[in-house]
């Protein structure tokens, strides 16, 4: 039951020049189900890359890392292969094994070397790859390359997601128009460090690696890296950004430049739209919550108590009920372990409605404008900590019966 | 449905010599339930207290710590007054000066000053105390007063409890005979952040106030710090220890004495049994895991690992399912943040099965054995980091629809 979170429409995923997608049913966990993605590149792309800094990292992470790293001209990487229904983590040697004769098989289809394919997995852990299955795929996978298949892709990365998660932006590049896409998967398992998902962008604009790495991170710290569903941390996670140069665009290279500034702020759009989605199709989720401190002394304390609010499993199940139990909001806030923090002084907000303030319950606050709120399918909290100018954003959902459903059953 | 845990036998619980309880129905949110504890105290009692770290901490948690701290001869704890219904929390300058009225009242009835009174709030946050209600059952739970109401005191404290918490142990000092009862509350909002609950030991031993105060470190560190439920940590929190001196043995000032050790053990012991209880009454628990993490290199890097597991909504559903999917657990442990860690080193264990190592799945697991050892109620997960000495043990439970619908539904 997505919050407020309809499928994309294929014809709103404008193709990117240089990029064409491929998908197929090889059976991997379950049958008659797109369960195989190979993203095919044009020779001029750049690409830059986010993992998990989770250390029981999966084998294909440790892999794509390496791939990642050994980019550069006359080497760039040609390939993305992704597979659902096995995430090849906590599966050793063997799972290196296993990604490796992946990326050996995919190569000598698109006749490229093995070190140019970045691999992804994403689904049980500690189970061995089937990777036999994923190789007698990859061949209709890539028979069916298609410029305009973003929404089969979107699709085939899927695992507990609900709805399909895609985004589309163009905009006017000095009279060159440029195309940024992206698909992204998640839903459980969405923690902030970095990343939480996987998430694939990609850009026809042309720009240089350092400015690409840069676009990425901000991406990042805007978006995925501000969601949580479970607060846990996937061993398979990245959020990989692809810049095919397809557009014809000079190449962007000054990080001042208005042309960065305008590509840099669209593909941030386009992620936090698709980081939005995965917290709108979280788990069981039925209300999307945005949490919204101001007034922290920096960026970091404000985040430690926006995510102490959002992970308390006392005050996600209080949204859940539409109970304005809002005590647990404060019991959060005093458990974020900020130093010197004066209860007295904060306020709390529900969307408009006045809360707390002086340390309890505001004099104007009456429960019918707390239920009023807390019935709504998206709610903002907002804390003012009055005590400096930094302020932080992020998103989460609720926790309800159906999240325990559906992870007391994913394996069966 | 408590996990293996039977309420104690009234005729258990020992007296403690110079400690009597009194309880009463206050009405404080519902009617027709013991609601109210009074524990008078002898003149020659010593306490120590340890409270909640959250900066939202209640007003009585405020009052205790200030009556607490002006203790000493000639003018020592009288009376500690427990209410639950209301946490008095959240509730400002009024929620202070509502837990300075109810010390008031109560010191006229026990004819005390109103500073050697300790104040104890737990239930609902951010609602005004009924001051009014407290006031007008403090009476009947004095004229209740007996030393043998131990029982009775266990059920007046609980909240979402389902079983009474009490434990009772006697030993011989010397030829002394010393006697250690104790009670405790908790149940949801159980995380190890000093502390997690309410809990109130007494022993008639007599201990000096240095040795009263590190016994009562210990016992926290091995006991009420070792356990979560749903990793939130209440307003409210306190663990109190009495001595009354009532047994007569001389008072114990050598901390490197076999006396000390004993009492200190059995304090320990009775803290212990108290702390599990809570989690064996966790809400929603199904099942009682004991999380063992051996060969860290400092306790506190084992301790981040065990949480890791312990508070992973994933494992904790996957435990609620009685299914094998052990990947979780190593993701978890991917997700502590031990600096270099090798995940090819450690071995994870479900009771005596060897399931991970190597970086994967044990070459001799069978997904039958994992299943077998997932069926039971109780159920240890070790895990051997082998990359030092230190260790620690933590104690929780799963996450069940039971623990989403009790606080999903608290206030109504």
């Amino acid at each position: 039951m997505p919050v407020n979170l309809t499928p994309p429409l294929p014809e709103q995923l404008l193709p990117v020049k240089g990029v064409a997608l491929g998908i197929a049913e090889a059976g991997i966990r379950k049958s008659d189900r797109k369960d195989l993605l190979v993203i095919v590149l044009d020779a001029s792309t750049k690409i830059a890359g986010l993992f998990t800094q989770s250390a029981f990292c999966a084998a294909p992470v440790t892999v794509a890392r390496e791939h990642l790293s050994g980019q550069g001209p006359g080497n760039p990487i040609r390939a993305l292969v992704i597979n659902t229904g096995n995430a090849n983590a906590g599966t050793g040697k063997e799972g290196v094994a296993n990604t490796h004769t992946t990326c050996a098989a995919l190569a000598r289809l698109l006749s490229c070397r093995s070190s140019q394919i970045l691999p992804f997995s994403t689904g049980v852990i500690m189970e061995p790859l089937p990777v036999e299955k994923i190789i007698a795929g990859l061949p209709a996978a890539v028979a069916n390359l298609k410029a305009d298949n973003w929404f089969a892709a979107s699709q085939a990365i899927m695992t507990t997601d609900i709805v399909p998660k895609a985004a589309s932006k163009q905009i006017s590049l000095d009279g060159t128009t440029v195309t940024i896409t992206g698909i992204a998967k998640g839903s459980g398992m969405i923690r902030p460090n970095m990343a939480t998902m996987l998430s694939y962008i990609a850009t026809d604009a042309a720009l240089s690696q350092p400015l690409l790495e840069e676009a990425l991170r901000h991406a990042a710290e805007n978006s995925f890296n501000r969601i949580t569903v479970d607060g846990d941390t996937s061993t398979n996670d990245a959020f990989i950004l692809i810049s095919t140069g397809g557009a014809g665009n000079p190449p962007i290279t000054d990080r001042t430049s208005t042309e960065f500034n305008k590509v840099q702020d669209m593909i941030a759009e386009v992620a936090a739209q698709l980081a939005q989605a995965i917290v709108r199709d979280g788990e069981g989720a039925t209300k999307f919550i945005t949490v919204r401190i101001e007034g922290g002394r920096t960026t970091d304390e404000c985040a430690r108590v926006a995510y102490a609010i959002a992970h308390s499993p006392l005050v996600k199940t209080a949204f859940f009920a539409s109970d304005p139990n809002l005590g647990r909001i404060l019991a959060a806030i005093g458990n974020a372990g900020l130093e010197g923090l004066d209860v007295n002084k904060l306020q709390l907000y529900l969307d408009e409605v006045l809360v707390a303030e002086n340390g309890g319950r505001a004099r104007g606050y009456r429960e019918e404008d707390g239920q009023r709120v807390m019935g709504q399918s998206e709610i903002t909290v907002r804390v003012a900590l009055n005590r400096g100018q930094a302020s932080t954003v992020i998103w989460t959902c609720d926790l309800s019966y159906d999240y325990v459903k559906i992870n007391a059953s994913y394996r069966s």
